[in-house]
């Protein structure tokens, strides 16, 4: 057990499972061309069975490792999702939702941030740089709530595909905040939807225009937002890069 | 009296105030749901209610605080927030303006401000961080001033639709400098509105096309405003985080 | 002459002068305003002529403050600046070219640099911190004119509307660097105009699809370009902060 | 020799082939006016031998500045491109590949770096910050690479233009990292491409609406790419200026 402790263990051993999620990697891949799946379907199949088999074989080799405590494999958050990933393949009931069970085998790939030191030290800076941003995060989130709720209020009636309810406005204000589309957004307002269409002009029932209104709303978002999304991105990398 | 003071300020009791106002910003938010307010109408306004008089009952209690001299209450300016939001929300006429009162049950989620004291912090960095862009800014906008007259001079004619008159020009300046449709205003120019369409095609009544003039304008535009509007964010964001 | 060098150097009389340019500017802001211009044009003119005579005084001002030597006036840059917007204006003939006489009445809005001397500093800086970023920008350009003449032997003939030659090609390589509308002028080489239409579908001649070159043309410019605007971008904005 | 070998390495010699290559360069972009080509055709071409003799002649100096070992002048990476620039030209079949001569032709101006040494220094700084993000393209791509195979298995039959394989949806990713565009894209899940259309309906076979699914898949990878984007570009900029 000593000897199979150290060969879990090993550069060598790892650089191999690194190989082996790769190639599993490379076979999710080619499953998105029909008409690879159409010819080569069998073959794709049996490969991605020998990854399976490949995948439980390190998990008992791990767990044997541990022998004569096998279980305290599970006291490790990456062991228990490696397990996870190799049990869930292998129910039986599975193979019925063609979508979940490649997305199962999509998962796979996630493995690479553990045969990866330094991926996950990246990946690591970047998770513990988020609670120092936490109370920015706070703060866009009240931005786009009042926004959101005073857009159904102020516009719901004249733009109901942008402004209809809370979540459309939400995603709305989302979109502006990447400043994509929010010039169209604004001229319905400012010309009102009988004159600027609506992506879907059966919306349109009662248009109103009111364009002063409309521009203050519009201008202090994208400038409140621009600068509120900076600073929660600035302090991220900032933050991550500090590490 | 002091029992009262000491209860005002306690923990637990700026909590129970920050939960109620988290309550009543998803009943606010609720309200965006036409089909909901259908529905749930009077429960909606009778919780609305409930709120309304928790937070009167809050503006007493902390008035009482103060006891002999409850008018030092008003020398607070959020205590002065507090007791508008509940004062206005008990005109009797306000009932008839449905979208004010509203944005009034809108406003109570901005009490979130004073409950959440890192949020404050946050919020005065990058309040107190203004001022010191304040020449950057006066240059934005001297830069917008002169484009926009400009614009209207050279392009009024040949694109009423952006370039009309100052007011129009400034906005759409300020679309470009988020970069967004620019291509398209520049095209208008450069072919002339007879050739590439204005977004309201009756506007097209004196066509002309100055392709020299308008790549200069627009390039030097997006290049100058590109690079003050970044050193403006940039300014303001570089100086919240030192704070 | 002593006591009118004391004048013409005093804060009040800058603040006076600063009160006159921020007038003029009002008034060539109003001049865009073709129905006021209807009404109150006389009007305007006056006030015009009104603002013109008191820059012809405030240089006379400054001339006569250097009494006996009065044209050292010409050895301040911003004097000859001032002079010559004052000269131009009485040009007698200038009246017939409407659009080139309000572009002169623009230019005294420029004046505010000189006599706020804290937005000189601003300006100073930022242009000062342009030399430092020269050979990024030589770079940039390199960028731009080696993918402007590749662009158009490559797709010239396939996409004549956005590489038809190479000052199109520069330009449309420019509104590639700010994002906008890359993804369409991708697909026009990636499906061939006849699939995917130009803005000016009669220019599609010879349509050529031609995907693989188009994607590694196109990604490859957008991240080298996107990187290397960026850092002149930055470049500018940290140096003009240093000063 | 050692005359030589001191002229090759001089300044005015240094200067001189800048001159050329800076001829070169407009040489090329001459080319690409048809108009031009027609009537100077033969001129040009002309002009375009001279540039050849005189890279061809430098090829020799600096190949005789090192007698009476020549063969070391292929030590140096610039001096085999250099060369290989002259040769590739000199070859007789080329004259049958239009598009090939000109790139060819295209590259002098890559020499460019050679004579600038600020600019290779500029060049040197960027590319030496490319390994220290290293992790964090690693990151990049296995963010892209997992969006796009789920993107495939969850929206490629509902929207096969932008996610029928996964070369297609790693392009579509790739123009979502630059938030061109993107809100078409989710809007196509949103309501199905049956109500929001495909840039080509024709492949709308199977229009299927997944709103919540489509929100999470593209909100969660417009912030995570938006983030890890930022921090690839601000990770090179910052370490080339550190250089
Ligand atoms: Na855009
Ligand atoms: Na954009």
């Amino acid at each position: 057990s000593n000897t199979l402790s150290r060969l879990v263990e090993s550069a060598p051993f790892n650089r191999l499972v690194t190989v082996i999620i790769l190639f599993a990697a490379v076979l999710v891949g080619l499953e998105t061309y029909p008409a690879l799946m159409e010819r080569f379907g069998p073959t794709l199949h049996l490969l991605n069975n020998l990854v399976l088999a490949l995948f439980a074989l390190e998990v008992l080799l791990r767990m044997a490792a541990l022998w004569p405590r096998p279980l305290r494999y599970f006291q490790s958050g990456w062991n228990v999702f490696d397990f996870a990933i190799v049990a869930f393949s292998l129910l039986p009931g599975l193979g019925t939702y063609a979508v979940a069970a490649r997305l199962l085998r999509l998962l796979r790939v996630l493995r690479l941030i553990r045969t990866l030191p330094d991926l996950q030290i990246i990946l690591g800076a970047l998770l513990k740089s988020i609670p120092s941003i936490g109370w920015v995060l706070v703060l866009m989130l009240l931005l786009l709530y009042i926004y959101a709720v005073a857009g159904v209020f102020l516009f719901g009636q004249g733009d109901p595909f942008h402004f209809g309810n809370l979540h459309t406005a939400l995603l709305t204000l989302f979109s502006i905040l990447t400043l994509e589309g929010w010039v169209d957004i604004l001229r319905i307002q400012y010309f009102g939807c009988d004159r600027f269409e609506l992506p879907d002009p059966a919306l349109c029932t009662q248009p109103k225009a009111q364009p002063l209104l409309a521009v203050v709303y519009m201008v202090s978002f994208v400038l409140l937002g621009t600068l509120v999304f900076l600073n929660l991105l600035v302090g991220i990398v900032v933050n991550s890069m500090d590490e």
